[in-house]
């Protein structure tokens, strides 16, 4: 009997930006991918096992974060990342054949797609009224349908929907990338290939220990941050869960006890996954946390030896 | 020949929630309100001199920071904070007398509003097309046009725009907070009321220092944090202006070396403006910054004491 | 066949302020103890095997640190300390009978007991020649056999050396204390008690790490200190060994971590033992390096929940 | 009228190490030298004003700190460094012309001068009397009036005292070098000259606010540690004074402002001088506080700079 296909659930229809980053992972070769209504699904659907892994995007060069995935993520039951994808976003305008600029009334578009191509549309279609879709790619199929002029939406949508590019690379910020990331269920985490990120979410209530406090627990270990950021806990004014984007694979001991520290002086401590870097990720950078130099004796081999040399010490076998 | 009456710009038309926000502020008193396209458009027009000062959410508590704006304030020239308010945010579904639920085919509001009445929204309407306005007046405005069916919006709206209130208290999360702010062109900031905060954006850039460096600035002079958050900085992929919300006050000794320390380190600072914090906005929290206890000396009586001391020292005058 | 009583080195003769302390430990109830000529030579004793241990004094409320010990601690192959004693010092000065102060021509004592006694030998015996003894009993033992007039030495001193108590209670500073450690070649430690210290010495050389980032190590573990001290390191100018005294026990999960971090740090970490804290040694102190609360999440049993958490996350067994 | 020459103090008779470091002085070349009987009554001479300024011996490469100096400069009323000097120790074994080692049954020399030969003695002179004498030279001065046989002092005392060298370089550690210091009354500092020591000692008692706390207020300036060293302070168990040497100068903006911090934190800070570094005087070194790299913006230029932007953020002209 053969191992059944495994599903991977993403913002749907087909076509859309997410759908794009999907297909550059390889866990998407032999799975087979299901188009859900929006973010907060795709993450409910892995929660309860319609699907078995979803991908969502988490932070654009342009946008930053982006929110319902962040909150997202923290609520439970728990769910890791085992991926990411960073793909450069290329906006375009679908119509019918024949559409004229002159002739668009209405554009839909996704949130995002709507933000980021803000000032063209303000300049190139200033009457025209602006929806909101789903996604990008229900912008293209409303088209489609003839429930509005023209979609902001991926090349991809175009071919996907029987529409024409009409204008082309309409970004505001030409050169912007999101960050897409394959989430599960919790299980063992993919092996460390020595060029890892961990993506942490952390509280820390009315606990006397500051975020600065926090921030020297990874530091202390030669731990990068890439990205950081307060978001506020829904119903707790004044309250935030911190995002922590670091260097680094919790198997190695320098994260494995920078975990730990973080588990006992934090409240909550949400691990969110370890997994190899993309390329075209952001890097570690000096201005977010990395020593000007390489700390001393943050590497796996010296922690052996420390550790080896401490189980002498105690047990008073050494002379 | 009367001093002008100066005039105030924000996001219109009459009837937002950064009017009903504005309205509660003195400076709002004697003042002309000037109804502007958007956020941006608000910031530009301070920049440029068409109004005298500008009203913009930054924050809220449910979705967190207001990215445009916070990119915007750290856009050239320089603008400053002098005031906020903390309002809350109370969503309703407006539209014509007699219309039903059944019977709406399309809801328009701003996207925030759209983003904290998705559940509400996805519940009772379904089947409605959601487009996004300008802001949440304009699409009551809309509404009373005959554009779309209905609005989420605010109870004023109501009234402005002649609708009626289809639905009350729609939120997903009725306990919503948004923060306000008003900004200037840079002057002397307003006097120190004991009970201010500091608004900052900081760039590291490629220097060796690193964000647990200057947040280490912050902490050895007793100054806690109320906000963190990393924007990507347009165009710099992999580098991030660090959005800071303070307690204290540039004329507070702690803050003013605080601030020149950051200034040697940092490849650029921003200083957006010290101003009374509002009541309800965010205190200090001890999960952000705060010591366990108040830093010994940090105190401006205490900065006194240690410059007198010290100028003795560097001239000999002590015995 | 009985066991062997183990034998304890001191300085002697009998009758020195080391046998007094050491008599108050209960590893001298059934031992032979051993007067040996200094303390490097009980030092080296204990490293040679001709004792099973030896004590010496360590520190001292007035005079600070014995450098000659804490040097000598240092040196190969490594000793460990077992245990700690902290006496009150009364010096007195002794003579042989009918000796009056007026008659006395020279002191005879140690060099700590001359030091502690300067100023009373200055107003009481301007003209007296004041000479060395390798202990402040072999001065009264000078006195007893002729060679000297009057001895600097303990009340004890005079029982044993049948001489005179001439003036009581001559130190300088009455209220001074010697805390005293009685070391043996390594072996498993002492169990710890809950109220335990550690002395460790250090050694950075050249790697990029400084005292401050080793300092860290211990704050973050929330362990304090009660004493630290920079001692140049012999023929290696420019070079120290940092004596430190801390808070804890080795077998104490932050204290192991904190060990196993500045092995991993520093270019020589000497571990000096862990052994109950004395009554009367002195206690951690705020202005050393305790927190002004205690740190969240040091205690063993976070330590433990954090490891069990940190195995679930890692082999995948957590839902 | 010719002004007087200025009187300094050092720890007579002539030909002490001490006269020999300060004969190397600029301050001592129009100077009267006044031989005194110690090093307190050194600095207590220049607190009475019996003389202009005084040298005393601060470190030693092997002995490291001389005790009753460091607590001698923490007394009131205050003292400054004004100049230091780093001298080789080289000591000879001096007697009368015709003495042999197998004929010496005495040894006089200061304390320092016992310490540091001791393995020589019991090598050379193990049947010995070792007796305390106020100075190296006043062990020289018994030996030429027949009170002693022999003396361990400098080569210099020879020619002073007419006696002969019996032994030279009898140094247990044959590198040794002592550090002096010049110290006066408090007036201005000497100019820094860009190559510069500052000295300082702080109490802390029991303030919330560790010695780590107090490190950092250096740390995050950029200035380095030379020598950090823990001694208890008469009468009061448990506390201590730190003492330190830096790196810098009180008339540098980083300094400065640093002490002004330690003020404000410390419970005491006692200013013990800013002066040229001596060459052969310990260097700051990476071990004991330097940073891998320079601070970035440390150096009096970005102080300025930041002082000037400061200001302008303060009065609201900045544009």
């Amino acid at each position: 009997m053969p191992r059944p296909r495994s599903r991977i659930g993403f913002l749907g229809p087909h076509a859309t930006f997410t759908e794009q980053a999907l297909r550059t992972l390889p866990e998407s070769e032999d799975a087979e991918l299901v188009p859900l209504p929006g973010n907060p699904p795709v993450l409910r659907a892995v929660r309860e096992g319609g699907v078995d892994a979803g991908c969502v995007p988490i932070e654009n060069s342009v946008e930053g974060a982006v929110p319902p995935v962040l909150d997202g993520l923290v609520e439970e039951p728990p769910l890791v990342i085992v991926r990411e994808a960073v793909i450069p976003v290329r906006f375009v305008l679908l119509g019918r054949a024949g559409t004229t600029l002159a002739g668009i009334r209405s554009v839909a578009s996704h949130g995002h797609g709507i933000a980021q191509t803000r000032g063209w549309i303000a300049a190139h279609l200033p009457e025209a009224e602006v929806r909101v879709a789903t996604s990008t790619s229900e912008g293209a199929a409303q088209v489609a349908r003839g429930e509005a002029d023209a979609a902001v939406s991926s090349p991809l949508a175009a071919e996907q929907h029987g529409l024409e590019v009409l204008a082309d690379d309409i970004a505001d910020n030409p050169g912007a990338v999101t960050r897409f990331v394959l989430v599960t269920r919790p299980g063992t985490p993919p092996p460390p290939t020595g060029h890892d990120r961990t993506t942490l979410a952390l509280t820390t209530e009315n606990r006397p220990g500051s975020l600065l406090g926090l921030l020297t627990e990874l530091a202390v270990r030669g731990i990068d941050l890439t990205r950081i950021e307060s978001r506020p806990i829904k119903d707790r004014h004044a309250d935030y869960w911190f995002h922590l984007d670091c260097s680094g694979h919790v198997a190695d001991p320098a994260m494995g006890e920078a975990l730990a520290a973080l588990h006992r002086r934090c409240d909550r401590v949400r691990f969110l996954g370890s997994y190899p870097r993309a390329v075209g990720a952001p890097e570690p950078v000096e201005g977010v946390g990395a020593p000007a130099v390489p700390l001393h004796g943050a590497d796996a081999a010296a922690y052996r030896a420390a550790a080896e040399w401490l189980a002498g010490v105690r047990n008073g076998e050494w002379t």
